[in-house]
């Protein structure tokens, strides 16, 4: 029996219009569709975006990847999705892996396939790229993500204040990812280092509770409410 | 009579199959497609990317940009962009731009954003995001764009090899764009740092002349043929 193909496609940052024609014709016909999830209980963010592409006849497989640092757990899930998944792909089957945004930017996917290149050394693997939270967040509020011959520092947690003052001294684009609980402290560098009036905010980008704020000096009192799925883009002039 | 909607759209680095569902859907429906090239006599990149897409009785205009560092140069070419692009909104027909890439990374739709807003202070934009070419580089080689909490740097063009240096020194993910001439220059950067190893090249990435290296050594000797469109990421460890 020979190995079926690993598809790990990017859906987006939320909205489903988003997803690149290769992505929604290839869920179109894959009989495997595997979805990451948070929680046992929850649902797939990932799933929700692309549902609509999924041919009726697949079958859908969602697996848990906790969001936990403990190392020994999370490499305990990736292989054990990857058995999964490998299990899957011995019976000759095509299998479709969804994630958020862009398949190898901050992504499950980038160590779920290295599991699963260990397992199957001669799997074919196509991974399909997504649109970015970034780049949606950008079109959404026309920022500039580029210009000229500035740079782009992307920070993918804003837990590292130190490596986001050191993004803003370098200047040009500086793309902050996952702000969560950090929003009081990066508005605190943001004004201090006078970027704050630069800068744009997007919570969860093309999905149903989208929030866009172009003055980030409003956010000042609900900075709880901004959770793991917001951006902030600012411009620092070189 | 009321000014049409201005869509501005990225159509991916080559692979038509990489325009996103809304980018093909508004191609699908939208009277006039404006291409931007290089030069007055040859063709349109964006347009073979993104030509299948195009409604059969749309009118395509065709627009030089021309490639020069001379800013008057530059400065005339958008605004007499913008100038005939608002004459057809002024019809009240719906125009649609088109930019290889994303279009708010390193893209002349940026330049020509300003000039219509300018001219059109009321004008509907709606801005659709494209795969830009560091992710598509990324998904054909498998090279993880962006991993764990670790930054990723774009240098726009590897003309500045003090910027290459410092982001080198950064560490986390770099991606070098617009390679062209320097790529002798580049590899020695590579070498002398020790990330030589570390390293992808893709030239045209998802375009019929697309070419992959993974191993940069073998760059050595045809230095000249890297040209505009060509894209390195590096992975340096923190």
């Amino acid at each position: 029996m020979s190995l079926g193909t690993f598809y790990g496609m990017g859906v987006g940052p939320g909205d489903p219009e988003l997803l690149t024609v290769k992505a929604a014709s290839v869920l179109g016909r894959c009989p495997h569709v595997v979805v990451p999830k948070a929680k046992a209980e929850g649902g797939s963010v990932a799933l929700e975006i692309a549902g609509r592409y999924v041919n009726d006849s697949a079958t859908v497989h969602e697996l848990v990847f906790p969001m936990t640092t403990d190392k020994a757990e999370l490499s305990r899930s990736w292989k054990q999705s990857a058995q999964t998944i490998a299990a899957l792909l011995e019976t000759g089957a095509d299998v479709c892996f969804l994630t958020l945004g862009d398949a190898l930017v901050y992504s499950t996917y980038i160590y779920l396939l290295r599991e699963l290149k260990q397992i199957l050394p001669a799997l074919k693997v196509i991974t399909v790229p997504g649109i970015t939270s970034f780049s949606a967040v950008a079109a959404l509020t026309d920022f500039p993500l580029g210009e000229g011959k500035e740079p782009i520092t992307i920070i993918p947690t804003a837990d590292d204040l130190s490596a986001v003052r050191h993004a803003i001294q370098t200047g040009g684009t500086v793309v902050l990812m996952k702000i969560g609980k950090r929003l009081g402290d990066i508005l605190d560098i943001l004004e201090e280092t006078g970027v704050i009036g630069d800068a744009v905010f997007v919570q969860r980008a093309g999905q149903p509770t989208q929030r866009v704020e172009l003055d980030l000096r409003k956010l000042r009192g609900a900075e709880a409410e901004a959770g793991y799925l917001s951006v902030i883009l600012i411009h620092v002039k070189l």
